[in-house]
């Protein structure tokens, strides 16, 4: 960290901001030049984040130079991280697909989903039992039944689940049936659902918020292996700017970005990105290309019924094809789809 | 809610969408054009919020008439709410005045802060004891404990207490020491929490997300009135742009825009919103200026010794200055502080 | 400027860049601490706004210390600047209201509208000949011809003229009939006009852009000034963000921000930020309130006619009664309208 | 276009509007439900865009279905345009590159960088003469000087030449030289510029502005095309967002969408958008597959050297590397470099 201060402050200001820093264990380099004093603080200046520097007479900046997040980076983990999860791994050279309906509706939704993914070679089957929605009058999901229906589907064809959960008391519900908890982008900065979700031991894909930096995405990640969980998954699913023609944008140069910042995988969603279903499959296609390590996808059997986000799901035919398209694109990047073996 | 579709639809489209809509209950209006046909829909269409239209052929767009939230709306109720706690209200001809520090810090702060506001004219003492921080390096508040030496500094002087609420299980532990409960912005949209907020008894104050449109921050209060609590109170506090000379843009058309579409009453954070100390008071008049029913404003009986947030917060003399300004627009506008008699 | 540099940059790294620099002219002060080198650039480092710091081999980062402008900012002039034009003047105590339609449409408008304002006591005229639209099918305005009317409405009833310039050809056109130039916000950053516009005497309001920076305004404000015309009022007028209710969203907190950094007088123009003529009187007071040295606002005589711009348009009635409440806000906060008096 | 009136309305207001829309020439379709009256208003709505609907009692909403442009919508031209020039040709199977300097600096690096371009078999060579910067204290480019270096250059390598007009009076002075003429990010929205620059001959690349929507894009381009000249390259060259780790966000999602919604070729900048070097491969991989039509980027042959964006700037080598890479994504998305052979 380096503290910027005026030439003209008196030797009174400059001690006492100089012995406060001193006496909270850091090592000062200060240097006078004609127009600023440049003040150099050596140590674990992220203890620092909320120092009150500009109550300070004298204090003209400060400037930050360490990251403030520390496990999620790359400086920290050279290797990126590797997560395997049954017989899938998400991180590695494979890429991992995850898809299904925005929520689970009844038992034959989810039953023809699961059916017709597994016969595409999916190994993620994701869906919604508990659903964060903007008004109190949407359908909300059906819950634990929901969760129910879900985990039996997916066992009989063979699916790993991820699932989102919302609030502290979901976690004990919802980790026996999910073998992946999703954090929604709404909750990305739930800080008390952050802390629990860094005491269990299955993943944990977070949403990058909707207005949420880069390092806020870090930060948020921190708080989760910081509790001890390290196995944290990052997803890309579209930031809020003026573009109305499309749900969200999808930022997809975060996707190098990450991969520059840190070792954790990082996912795309170009279904709740775009909202729009004739974008999801160029944008999975330049997700690929960017190098994200998955893809998670809203397909439905019959989208037309769809209870939520009909507008951007896929239905299985749709689905199939942007399986045969992106796989073009993995191996033209040097990776692969996830033990897909296409048998359509 | 207006369906159009193209003129070229064969009747069989038309009949499909028809059906589907009639079993649901609504009645229809169509209207044949020569390049569209409009199908006016009547019923509550709050209910067709997810209703997949675009996977019907022949759709070429949906519009939204009715607003999607309704105990909120001015159309229901169109007398402003007047919210009373002990002799404060909030929403009535007098401005509410709430402040104090970002977070209780320890007892000697609290109770020179509650003190120096008391002489003030303060009724209504803000104060954090569980913060939500974007890293989990930053000093996270003093909890229970902090929340216990606010109450009795509060008590001690006469003030009313305001703080947040960050979870679920927070809400029996705060409940007993708060006059009024406080959603963060970054929890605008956790629904759990809202959900259950809309079952006590005690008044909300929603701080609007940063990056919620006027729409969703009424929907989340929704969430809480269609519960059973109509004790909301709406807060501005900035949203985020890409102006980075603020800490963020305070949005102050959404005052009277609020005052348009809801009885509800709203209240300006200065503080967080400018993250700026020199920009707090005028910034304080302008949302007097705009019809606000009152501001929070961080006052720290010392802010260079503040443990977050002392960039943007005023000491007991600057605050002061504050009151008397803010009070000249008040009365400019046909208003008045709350209960102030300021003894200084 | 400061440069860090990793503190493991053999001697050549450091040597490399600090000769490269010395030779520019510049002073350089190192600092070499255990993780980094700290290197303090001393001289007129605006030069190096573009010197590509990041393709020397251990550089980390790059900190601005200095501002980049200089003419505009309030380090060069302490006291703020007030244009006087007529018996008009922008900048000090007095507050400056313009008021006009949206475009001359006929001499009957004009004429009606200059009159009716003159009746208000406003001394400062708006009107748009030449139009900037989004389409090329909106209607473009009357050019030259509307100039001539609304001059000659204009002097009859003692008013000046604003009115936009969009191009360097049409200066000369436009100065004869106009007495203060203005750029709109799609041309804040039209450098060339703005380069021709330093060689004219008259002053010229430069609104910020839909997505600029304050400072982005300052460096357009100086390229003006730099060229030897002092005379430049600022405008805000509203950014663009992802809240649609409004038009944009009204940046108020610019005001008193600009009055920190520089020496200039800002205008606020609450009817093309809001879009909406009921917020139009509530922001007009918040504007003032926040410090604003004036405001343009669309008045039209009948809105219902207007060609364009008629939802944010105020009738002479509405706009009367928005004075009347404004003047009671600008005593509040010391100042006064601008020779405004009233005989209605 | 719908009108929606309150069903409370008066015969009297109903017939106020209906009749003054007549008398514009169109032709209404009127129906009357329980809460709402719907009016369908049919004709070139286009001529309505400013009509002052909401300044009429009883007008609830105006919906708007028809696109604001038409010459550049897809909808007036089924097949995609493809623009020729020279031996390259843009819009087609084919992806065209463009890349070059950000600057013409000397006519060493305009000849080197052509020579190296041109060994890597590039067949457009980007260059700026005339430089539009932020601040007047910046490298403001060599002007026609610079032109002619860079086309002597470009002749002597058989390359077509791309570089901005800024102005009016530029179009004289750079047409002779250059093969194509960008309008920079700043100009979308400089109405008068667009409109001359329809009536010349070249092709003209238009990039989309820092905060303009697509349809804003596409309306820009209606200026050029409604003046006569039909050869318009779209260019998507990052948008302003929050997040600031990037310079600009890159809107890939836009890509895609301007396929559905228009004709017209797209080309992507990554290295304006992204700002940073190590992002430019990876976002020119994810460019094309989301379906691009091209790409510009910055290459100099000793970035170290630039005298501007040297930190986006691309060695030749880097960017060698970049077009084997870039190749392989194309051929999986069934396209092809244009004319690429490389020889190194």
């Amino acid at each position: 960290m380096i503290l910027v201060m005026d030439s003209r402050s008196s030797d009174t200001d400059l001690n006492t901001i100089s012995e406060k820093l001193k006496n909270l264990g850091f090592e000062l380099e200060v240097s006078k030049g004609k127009e600023k004093i440049i003040v150099g603080i050596i140590g674990d200046t992220r203890k620092l984040l909320n120092f009150p520097f500009h109550s300070y007479p004298g204090v003209i900046d400060v400037l930050k130079v360490l990251k403030p997040y520390k496990l999620a980076s790359r400086e920290f983990k050279e290797l990126p991280t590797v997560i395997k999860i049954g017989d899938a791994s998400i991180g590695g050279k494979e890429i991992a697909l995850m898809a299904g309906p925005c929520s689970v509706e009844d038992e034959e939704q989810i039953y023809e989903a699961s059916q017709g993914l597994s016969k595409l070679g999916i190994k993620i089957l994701r869906g919604g039992a508990f659903k964060p929605r903007s008004s109190p009058y949407s359908f909300q999901g059906l819950g634990e039944r929901g969760l129910k229906m879900m985990s039996e589907a997916a066992k009989k064809f063979g699916l790993l689940v991820i699932t989102e959960v919302m609030s502290i008391e979901q976690i004990d519900i919802i980790a026996p049936f999910a073998d992946i908890l999703q954090v929604g982008a709404r909750n990305m900065q739930n800080f008390m659902l952050l802390k629990e979700l860094g005491k269990i031991k299955k993943p944990v894909m977070l949403k990058r918020g909707l207005s949420s930096t880069v390092e806020e995405l870090l930060l948020s990640a921190e708080y989760i292996m910081s509790g001890g969980n390290k196995k944290v998954i990052l997803c890309e699913r579209g930031i809020r700017t003026f573009e109305s023609y499309t749900r969200n944008t999808l930022d997809l140069s975060v996707v190098p970005a990450i991969k520059t910042l840190s070792h954790l995988p990082i996912i795309v969603d170009p279904s709740h990105s775009t909202g729009r279903k004739e974008l999801v499959c160029p944008m999975s296609k330049a997700a690929i290309a960017a190098g994200a390590d998955g893809l998670i996808i809203e397909v439905h059997p019959n989208p037309k019924m769809a209870l939520c986000d009909g507008a951007q799901s896929l239905d299985l035919n749709d689905f199939g094809n942007l399986i045969k398209e992106t796989e073009l694109v993995a191996k033209a990047v040097g990776r692969s789809l996830n033990n897909i073996q296409v048998t359509v």
